[in-house]
């Protein structure tokens, strides 16, 4: 088989996209040879704008309905795969939009939301984000993670802090995930996860997206897609075959108004961050380009079975085990 | 000048009142000779819920107005004082209702209120209470300070955590409360205050409001005014004379569902605490005799200049110098 087959053939997920929602996505998305992606709808907003984000969303998806279906089962990911179609699965940065009512949590479960990021660079109600101190878990957290464990919602800990992470890691009965990070054993970076973080949260369970953001990577905006299949394979020496997945991290289409919404606290108090350019890694710039990642691995030497599992399969795999079906 | 005399005579301050608001309660205030109160009008609610809190005050203060007025600034106090009315003063519990807006702060402002307390019990946007464990003031609360500190409205630290609480003194450039504790040198209760937080508080500008709440007596439920007292006479050790004042915590009127909704984290979720039979020290179970504990500090002592100082000129000084009028 080919690269090429072999990427046609291959369930291919992205565990996190946070692109601009439009046909010319979605578009780029087939090219791509995506079968589904967790696709960001809700950062900052409270519960009553992402909602509106979430209907926003179905009515793009049901304008595109050639192109792209709603997720909310691992049988939807199977049927998109099928019809040869993109799955669009609803996932939160922030769990800021279950506001202060563990009720909500079921609420967004039936609108389609399927994993859920427990804090965004800061504090919030149940923890703390990756970029101020963390004081851990909160008491309220700990509910809405039986909650999130009860409806089958996935706990995210990309963005959240070191110690909210192992809490979470600790208290949830089902797997959470690292949707979209990097090692700092290949640079030091307040978002990536040491050897022994992404370690603990395998030995427990978990498992862990492999992001490109090229601020996180060691070359930075000179980075390649060779880059990041190295990422890829340091962290898989760490977590192992079974554990780990693609979450790029895709923010095509959006404009400066944007970076500067998500890179600062609530959207518009102080600045959390700054990246500067923002350019992915050649050989991957646009979701379009996702077969370059399947063939780079194979390239790479990485045996076509664990190339199916890393793309995808592994995925699908967590997610059935937290979602249920 | 009789006790009595001297107790019409003087500015009595309530620091911290959550009693059940209507005419019968404004009735007893006059009785009681309160000048004004801090009155508490958010604990659990978010931003509208407590905006419709202050409607439905605003509207019960018109319609008892040859009892009560409203409390802006220590002129209206002192104009509270000349009309033989009783100040009303909106103040929160929680900094919850200022949600993720920092320009809440300045619209609760526009709506008269004058005291906010940075969290109730638990972890907020801001920093934790005192019931879970404390991982300090957010950045995020850090910015609600200096946005509080600028329009005015002083930060209230009696149900905050350690942490938060020694995190918010040093970052106020105004002074902060503790509106209604107790000394934990009298009894050990994660509610009330170290000898070294009291001196802590005091040594950086700070005031101590000293409540009665019977489960933070060492004797409970049995206590008596003379108790209250005591720990008004042991806080002053540590304080001084100057940075004293009252904060009953009278919780007068309301009903067994009001404590079940207090109790637990936002009003419906996990119980944070379980108090039981609450009943005020006898000879000051009811704001209407409020006279006595007047009588009470002049007979155990404490000079008629002092008392004065500690039943409500002290509030008016700090609360004109965070208000500045």
């Amino acid at each position: 088989m080919s690269p090429a087959e072999l990427h046609a053939d291959s369930i291919v997920i992205d565990g996190l996209i946070i692109a601009k929602w439009n046909r010319e996505l979605f578009e780029d998305m087939r090219k791509g040879g995506l079968t589904a992606a967790n696709c960001t709808v809700s950062v900052w907003e409270g519960f009553q704008a992402t909602v509106n984000n979430i209907t926003a969303s179905n009515k793009l998806i049901r304008e595109n309905s050639d192109l792209v279906i709603p997720v909310r089962t691992t049988a939807d990911i199977r049927k998109a795969k099928e019809q040869g179609k993109t799955g669009i699965l609803y996932g939160f940065q922030n769990a800021h939009a279950f506001e202060d009512q563990i009720g909500y949590v079921e609420v967004f479960k039936q609108l389609g939301v399927g994993i859920v990021q427990m804090c965004y660079n800061t504090q919030n109600l149940v923890g703390t984000g990756c970029y101020e101190r963390d004081g851990g878990l909160s008491g309220f957290g700990r509910e809405i993670v039986a909650e999130m464990n009860r409806v089958g919602i996935m706990c995210d800990l990309s963005h959240v802090g070191s110690k909210t992470s192992e809490e979470v890691i600790l208290e949830s009965k089902k797997p959470v995930c690292y949707s979209h990070c990097l090692p700092s054993g290949l640079k030091e970076h307040p978002r990536n996860k040491s050897d022994e973080e992404l370690k603990f949260i395998a030995d427990h369970g978990g498992f862990v997206g492999v992001t490109m953001f090229a601020p996180f990577l060691a070359k930075g905006i000179d980075s390649t897609i060779d880059d990041y299949a190295e990422a890829i394979e340091y962290v898989m020496n760490i977590v192992g075959e079974d554990a780990i997945g693609i979450g790029t991290d895709f923010t095509q289409g959006h404009g400066k108004d944007f970076f500067e919404w998500l890179t600062h606290d609530k959207g518009y108090a102080r600045r959390l961050t700054n990246f500067g350019k923002i350019v992915n890694p050649l050989g991957i710039r646009t979701v379009g380009e996702f077969p370059n990642l399947t063939e780079t691995l194979l390239k790479r030497g990485m045996p076509e079975r664990t190339v199916r599992k890393v793309m995808g399969e592994n995925w699908v795999r967590v997610l059935k085990d937290v979602w249920g079906e």
